[in-house]
C-alpha cells in the first residue's frame, strides 16, 4: 500500500497477476472438490470457494497482496447479460451486442446483485489480516470487445468498426459497461479491498488516438468511482498508451515486459524521456515466458527488473502478464524470496537512488 | 522503388501485405482448380501457380508492387526441415528443435534446392513488366519460434527460454536460419525481385534488450546478403523496436497501426522524437480491423495515414498488418483509388512538406 502511494523507500512488494488459478495444484484440487470444474463463472459466485482460492497463493508464496479471484465476465453475468466461459475458448456471448436495440440486453448493475462478491471479500479480508486485497475488474473496452465480437478475437474488427463507424452507439455501450465495472469495484472496496486493478486486456490493440477518444473516457469513469483507494491500470502491449492510461486516473501503471520500467514510469507521467519530469509508480514487468529459463538466468532478469523499477518513484514487482497455467509454482516461490531478500539492497544502490530523486 | 529509396516527392505508392491470398475469389478458384486446397506448401512449389497468385492482386487492385506468394516455411522445407502447414493451425514442425543434437535437422539451404522459386520469379517479372516484385522471407527469430515451439505459440516461452538459457545454441540455430532466409531472398533477387521484405512476425513479443542482443544480429545477417536492392523490415507490435529493426539494415521500416508514421519515422532513425534528426522511409499503417468500418470513416483514416506518412522522408502506403481473409476486395480497390487520387495532393500540402524538410 505504501508502494502504491509512492512511499515505499527501499522496500519492494511483490504479487503476481493470475497468482490464484490453474498453475496451483491446491487450486485444481479445490475446483475439483467443489464440483465447479468446467463452471468458471459458478466458481466465482461461491464466497467460501472464492475466499479459499484468493488466499491460496498468499499462503504458498508469501506475496504482499492478494488479488480477488473472479473473472471479467462476472459482473456482466450478474447484471443479466448472457455470457459464459467455455473451456478452451474463453468468454462466449450468446447474442452479441451490435445494434442500438441490442443495448437493452446490457442493463445497469445494481450492487444488490453482487451480494456474493461482498461476502467473499469480507471472508478474504478476515483471513488475510494485514495483507491487502486488490480488487479486480475488466475495463469497458475489453468487456465491449467480448460483447461485440461474441467471444475472444484476435483483431477486434467488429469492435473497432463500431467504435469508428457509430461513435454514439459505442459511447453508450461503454457508458453502460463503465457503470457495471464501477459497481463491481465499489462493492469490493466497500467490503474491504484496499486497492483495485482495472484490466484492459486488449487496449494494446488500439492506436493512441483511438484510445484517447473512445476508450480513455470510459476507463476514467470507472476509476473515478473508486478514488478512495489506490488504483492500478494494466493492459498488455500498451507501451504507446502508458501516459493516456495513467491520465485515466491511475495511481500505479501496470507495464508488460516490452518497455523497461524506468522508461515506462516517465511515459506514464506523460512526459518525453529525458526531460526530468516526475515519473509514476509502476508495476511489473518480468516476462512470464522466462519462467522456464534456468534459475540463474531468471534471477538476473528479476534483478534487472528491480534495478529499472528502482528508478521510478515507486515499484510493485510483478510479471508483465498473468502467470501461465503451466508455470512451476516453485519458481514463483524463489522469485518472491529473491525480491524480498535482494530488493531492498538493489533499490538502495546509491546511483539508483540518485536517479529516482532526479525524476 | 523511388519511395523505397526516399526519392518519391509527392507520389504515393500502395500495396497490401497478404494482398495475394484468401481474401480473393480468384485465388480461391485457382487453388481449387490446381488441386492444392489444404496443401499450402505444395502450392508454393508450382511456378505457374505462384506466378498467377502473385499477379492476381496487381491486376485487380492496380497496386504499385507485387509481393512474392510464398510462406515463411517454404525455404525450411526446401532445406529438408520437417515442416508442414496444417489448416486451422498454421506451421507445424514434426520434431521441434530444442537441443544441440536437433541442430543437425536444420541443414544449410543450397540455392539449387530453390529452382522452383527462381522459375516463379522469372514468370512473375515477365508478367508484371514495370511493376516491381517484392521478395519475401521470414526472419530468423520468427522461424526459430516455430521450430522451437513446434508450431504457433502465444508466448514463445520455449523460444525465449532457449534464447536466455543457452545463448550459444540459440545463436547457432539463428545463424543457420539466417543462412536459409538469405539464400531464399538471394534467389528471388537474382531472378528479378526488385526489393525484399523481411517479416519478423513475432519480434514484437520481445523486450528491446533481448531483441538487440539475440535477434538483431541474425536479421542483419540476412539483410546484409541482399543489400543490392531496397530492404523492408516489418513486424507487428514493434513500436519499441523500430530503431533496432532499422539498424539491422533496413531501407524502409514497416509499421503497424500502433505508432503514427511521423513518429515511427523518427524512431526508426534511432533518435528521440522532437530532436530534428533525420527520419526514415516508412511503410504502413492503416489498421486492417477498420476495413469493415463505413467507407467515409475508413476514407478519413486513409487520409490521416497519408498525412502522417507525408512527414517522413518517404512513405509506401500499406496496411499495418496483412489483409484479413474476410476482407472485402472492393474496399481495397477503393483504398488504392483514394491513395492514388488524393495522395499527391495531401502530400503536397505546404505544412506537411515543411515538416518533411525539417526532418
Amino acid at each position: 500500500m505504501r508502494a502504491a502511494r509512492g512511499r515505499q523507500g527501499n522496500e519492494l512488494p511483490v504479487w503476481f497477476m493470475r497468482q490464484a488459478g490453474r498453475s496451483l495444484p491446491e487450486y485444481r484440487a479445490v475446483r475439483q472438490s467443489s464440483g465447479t470444474v468446467g463452471a468458471m463463472l459458478e466458481s466465482c459466485r461461491r464466497p467460501e470457494l472464492v475466499a479459499e482460492i484468493t488466499c491460496q497463493p498468499v499462503r504458498r508464496y508469501e506475496v504482499d497482496a492478494a488479488i480477488f479471484y473472479s473473472d471479467i465476465m462476472v459482473p456482466l453475468k450478474a447484471a443479466g447479460v448472457g455470457v459464459d466461459i467455455v473451456a478452451g475458448i474463453g468468454p462466449v456471448v450468446a447474442d452479441p451486442i451490435r445494434t442500438r436495440a441490442d443495448l437493452d440486453r446490457v442493463p445497469a448493475l445494481e450492487p444488490e446483485a453482487l451480494g456474493f462478491v461482498g461476502e467473499a471479500v469480507r471472508l478474504i479480508a478476515d483471513d488475510l489480516g494485514d495483507v491487502p486485497l486488490i480488487g479486480f475488474a475488466g475495463a469497458p473496452f475489453t468487456l465491449a470487445s467480448y460483447l461485440v465480437e461474441g467471444g475472444p478475437s484476435k483483431d477486434h474488427a467488429r469492435t473497432k468498426a463500431m467504435m469508428a463507424g457509430d461513435p454514439q452507439l459505442w459511447a453508450e455501450l461503454c457508458g453502460r459497461l463503465a457503470q457495471i465495472s464501477a459497481v463491481f469495484l465499489q462493492v469490493q472496496v466497500a467490503a474491504g479491498a484496499s486497492a483495485v486493478q482495472l484490466f484492459d486486456s486488449w487496449a494494446g490493440s488500439l492506436a493512441p488516438d483511438d484510445y484517447a477518444a473512445a476508450v480513455l473516457p470510459h476507463a476514467a469513469a470507472v476509476l473515478g468511482q473508486v478514488s478512495s483507494v489506490p488504483r492500478i491500470h494494466f493492459g498488455v502491449g500498451t507501451g504507446e498508451l502508458l501516459g493516456l492510461m495513467t491520465s485515466a486516473g491511475a495511481d500505479v501503471i501496470g507495464v508488460d515486459w516490452r518497455v523497461p520500467l524506468a522508461e515506462a514510469s516517465v511515459r506514464a507521467a506523460g512526459s518525453p524521456a529525458g526531460t526530468g519530469a516526475a515519473g509514476r509508480v509502476v508495476q511489473g514487468n518480468l516476462d512470464p515466458a522466462l519462467l522456464t529459463a534456468p534459475w540463474d538466468v531468471l534471477a538476473d532478469r528479476v534483478r534487472a527488473v528491480i534495478r529499472s523499477g528502482a528508478r521510478a518513484p515507486g515499484h510493485i514487482f510483478n510479471l508483465g502478464h498473468g502467470v501461465p497455467p503451466t508455470a512451476d509454482p516453485g519458481v514463483l516461490t524463489r522469485i518472491v524470496e529473491l525480491v524480498h531478500r535482494e530488493g531492498p539492497t538493489l533499490r538502495a544502490d546509491s546511483d539508483v537512488v540518485a536517479a529516482r530523486r532526479r525524476l
